[in-house]
């Protein structure tokens, strides 16, 4: 065989494994999001007392992250949420995500945001077993979001903060579009729902899912 | 202009003119279900009292479909829902339609089906001012559906029971496929969401929306 022959057929070859493993990258799995609450210090110490430490429950599929064995309530103007689970580790503000749904329950109207953009978003109350917290601020639905770690946005030719499609299959199912895309090191692949719209196309936790761009 | 020149042009413009009506048939009303409550006569009669009617509140955008001032209590092992609206005219069978997000505040899996289709469906306890009636099945999660006129229909291209998509746009923009296609003389172009689906689009009773097939 001729160098150059040689040549084009590692380079064909190349290009059709990186084919198949993008069409393997574009699914991933879902994690479907119940209201949840994160805390920064300042509040954890007046919900569940000074110097309290989250209790580990499980683990979620995000490396570090975790559920706790701590929960508090939420309260709006028209209701209360009990039981919200509080999820680890601390944050530097905290931040209650609810759904549309629990937004009725509440009488709150949480914007839809990005996770970490809270200015101007709806206030509630947290309890907890040793005080209460009024915030301003702090209570978003969830923007819908993608999870990738940098090589397999680099596989996809996918950016940090771009916007894509996620296909779901099914009864109820649906290409959702405006999902976040977020890349870090720290991740791993993994698409990010709320229940509302988990509901609405009839999906759950675990189920694969596709991306389309 | 020969007779044939005159012909084609008849023939242009009229396919022009279909085209531009059809792109614009596309285009219907979103209608947002909340929670409610169709009744047969024998439990009207149950819930409300004996040859008791329903009292006509604010018509709904289907001719002669109305919600009713009457409201009752829906129970489930788990929970309840007050102050669920029924709907009128009376139908020969009892249909409870809640969204799967109800579906956890009552502690039942309401399945995802057309309406009318009711058989094995969940089962639930209706309470009103007069009495209560155990359902063994009736509540139902509605498919989701566009209603059309026959013209609407016939212009689109569309058969009754054909399944297409919708297409809804903003911040949490959808493309929701699955939607059954309903054709009747006394229909008039709408498509109907429940609420978790609503929700999860960021879309509102009233929006417009775009068939896709």
């Amino acid at each position: 065989m001729s160098d150059a022959s040689e040549r084009l057929l590692v380079k064909t070859l190349a290009q059709a494994v990186i084919k198949e493993l993008s069409k393997k990258a574009r699914s991933v799995a879902l994690g479907v999001s119940n209201r949840h609450v994160h805390l920064c210090r300042a509040d954890m110490d007046a919900l569940f007392g000074e110097g309290s430490e989250l209790t580990f429950r499980n683990a979620l599929r995000q490396p570090g992250q975790f559920a706790a064995e701590e929960t508090l309530t939420v309260r709006g103007p028209k209701g209360e949420l009990k039981k919200v689970r509080v999820l680890g580790p601390l944050r530097s503000e905290t931040q209650a995500e609810v759904s549309i749904s629990d937004g009725y329950a509440l009488g709150i109207k949480p914007p839809v945001r990005d996770s970490g953009n809270i200015v101007g978003s709806a206030g509630v109350t947290l309890i907890g077993p040793r005080g209460e917290v009024q915030k301003a601020q702090g209570a978003i639905a969830a923007m819908r979001h993608v999870h990738l770690d940098p090589h397999s946005a680099a596989l996809l030719g996918l950016q940090d903060k771009q916007r894509i499609s996620l296909e779901l299959g099914g009864k109820r199912g649906a290409v959702l579009n405006n999902v976040l895309v977020r890349v870090s090191p720290g991740f791993l692949p993994e698409a990010h729902l709320d229940l509302d719209e988990a509901n609405a196309a009839g999906a759950k936790n675990g189920d694969i899912v596709r991306l389309v761009f």
